[in-house]
């Protein structure tokens, strides 16, 4: 049987074929690559053990692990998904299928405020509306060839990665869970957790900035240097920019299409749920400029815009109405007001945690421009030694960097998603941890 | 270069071969199979000639095209969902990240209502809430190998079709819009729309019933017939029942679970969308039962369960809150009477429709058990001659059967979904249609 890409059976036995080498459906066994001790999970189940063992302890534990926001919605999104319901009561303004890109005034909304008042010329056709960047990061590589070279940071969001596994796209992982078949680029101290261009050629980047989990941001040059690199060998970056809303260093781009060149060669993933807080409410969007385009196996350069185009109108059905509705009011003068109080909250427990971390003497990065906070274990611990320590002594829980990939060893992170009460806490109790 | 499935070039060239046949991206060329004239766009573009250049008669123009819903939501739903609203404005009552396979509240309401209270035993984790059925009778095949050979129902809603094409399932399509690859499976006026047995085996098997868009039910018989042929070559059964609430026969089955069997060869799609009416608002399931399993390449059966539960939690992160209290509403008591009555409007208009038709001398299909008629056109007419006509002479929108396959040829499909007065006046029309 001939083999495709990474080892997949080919279809050599198809209707017509005498030979019939099996007898039932075959699964998608690319998935068996994948490693069971998903991050999340196992950071759960160490938390269940220790309140099983220790209740009393348990009872005060501070989360500082999942990035997920804590705060209510805006104001201005719960007044506006109030009225899209009634608007889906009554037969006059009932709303059915909408466009599955997006409704036409959320697009607008997101050109307009988040690109063209800024400067750049992003139409709103190019803007796509879907239920997340989670989403999105998997889903645009059914646009993309399976021969294309990949090249991830590393420590990195565990999707980007995943999905590329889940597609077919790599080897099986290594002790140290490197997929063979991926480029992973170290973002370490010494690069300032921004990785180097590469000296080989790819054909797809994901870069994320400002970055989780690292919290670091990348300097105009750093992008323009990334943007000239993907123009001369002709490869497309997927920009995520999930937490663009943290940028505070008005010398920080907050979008790829800053730099020039971009719209050549960067896709830019966004989303609702750190700056609206619509983790639960799910909201976010792609940027596909009509100017990117790439080769077909025969050599030919079509642009990539009508695929995710297609893919979107075929594959999915749009975002829930009211959902565009409270994403819509996030642009309005009330909603960016509020918008910009909850980043202030979370930028605030960030510095408080982060003082914190310093004055028990960690090395700390990242939480200026960013929601997150990369701290160096001390010297001999490993991330899990680490996360069970802080755990069982404090009662805080973080995430291990480990989970995020090898360059994660020896680092942990803690999230500035919480209610300021428990932020300052978990503050307190980081001053008071004795190693 | 090697030739993996259908004609995609296998990464021969990956990091460390010296041979790099180009410097680009690919992108996946799949797509360019897909039929540029999707169905409803072309329909929109004939609406709109009309519409410019007969303008007064274009504005008593009545839509009986897109099957989608004109009615509002059941209060029930609405007031659900200004509460879940109200939970997002609260930080005692916030919900951030949900589970990505759904709230257990709503996953226990479905396996509970719609399956074990009629004797299906399905367990909640073996329901996944989705923001649809498109969706997911897309992403299905995600978990699936690209060597399975599928059979698909003609005339068929289109997104089985396009799903596999974008999948690289198929070659490319002949001149009636047939995918090389595929089986395709008649269903016509002598099966009573119902395919019969295939002679050959097949892996993956689309089956929708009520149908879109004949309006056919299967019978207990013939799908405990199907249930027999996937358990026999051990297939897997793609079971779409998004029409189901408008079973109105008591002896027709509303879940392929009904079939003793189907436990280990069916996977079931559902939707809220036609009979909560929430085809703005987002929201379906799946149920994949732990008792299916499939062949990896090297012959070993696996379950499918745990893999349709990672391409949950890896690419997608949860259906919107609000929409979820929504949906869960629909099995309240006030909710259950809502949809009935729901569902008996859109019925009542099919009844009303059928009626008119068949006074016009027209042969009808459908509309007993499903929102969907189906209407043979007159002799010596093709789909689209008809759509035409009936547009200029009466100003109706139907949708012509070629659209939905080269068995949908001769045939057109009216939706019942619509107020009752433009379902009257449509009926109206129809009666006096002069051939």
């Amino acid at each position: 049987m001939a083999l495709g890409f990474w080892g997949t059976p080919v279809a050599s036995h198809r209707f017509g074929d005498s030979l019939q080498p099996k007898f039932m459906a075959f699964l998608n066994e690319h998935y068996f690559k994948l490693k069971a001790g998903y991050l999340f999970p196992e950071i759960a189940r160490r938390v269940r053990t220790f309140a099983e063992e220790r209740p009393e302890l348990a009872k005060s534990l501070i989360r500082c692990g999942i990035g997920d926001v804590t705060e209510p919605l805006p104001p201005s999104a719960i007044s506006a998904m109030h009225q899209a319901i009634n608007d889906l009561a009554h037969r006059e303004t009932f709303r059915g299928y909408g466009p599955e890109q997006g409704y036409e005034f959320l697009r607008h909304a997101i050109a307009e405020n988040d690109y063209r008042r800024r400067g750049i010329d992003i139409a709103d056709d190019e803007i796509f509306v879907s239920d997340g960047s989670k989403c999105d990061c998997g889903n645009i590589l059914d646009i993309f060839g399976h021969q294309n070279r990949v090249a991830i940071v590393d420590p990195v969001y565990p999707v980007y990665v995943d999905t590329n596994v889940m597609a077919g796209h790599t080897g099986p992982a290594d002790k140290n869970g490197a997929y063979e078949g991926l480029l992973y680029l170290p973002c370490t101290r010494d690069n300032g957790f921004v990785p180097e261009i590469p000296a080989r050629r790819v054909d797809l980047v994901y870069l994320c900035f400002p970055n989780n989990p690292t919290g670091a941001v990348a300097t105009r040059e750093q992008l323009s240097e990334w943007v000239q690199y993907a123009l001369s060998s002709e490869a497309i970056i997927f920009f995520d920019a999930a937490y663009e809303a943290y940028i505070t260093d008005p010398e920080i781009p907050h979008s790829i299409y800053e730099i020039v060149g971009a719209k050549n060669c960067a896709i830019e993933f966004r989303s609702f749920s750190k700056n609206g807080g619509f983790t639960g409410v799910r909201c976010g969007f792609t940027v596909l400029p009509k100017s990117l385009v790439a080769l077909t196996s025969h050599g030919v350069k079509k642009e990539l815009h009508p695929l995710w185009h297609r893919r979107f109108t075929t594959k999915f059905n749009g975002v829930s109405y009211p959902t565009q509705r409270g994403a819509e009011a996030l642009y309005t003068v009330s909603g960016q007001e509020e918008v910009r109080s909850l980043i202030r909250h979370y930028l605030h427990n960030a510095e408080v945690l982060a003082k914190a971390l310093r004055s028990a003497e960690f090395e700390v990065f990242g939480g200026r421009n960013a929601p997150y906070i990369w701290v160096k274990a001390p010297a001999g611990h490993n991330s899990w030694q680490v996360f069970d320590k802080i755990l069982k002594d404090i009662q805080v829980v973080v995430t291990p960097g480990a989970g995020f990939g090898a360059e994660g060893e020896g680092y942990f992170r803690v999230s500035a998603f919480n209610s300021s009460a428990n932020a300052e806490e978990a503050a307190r109790r980081f001053t008071n941890l004795k190693w």
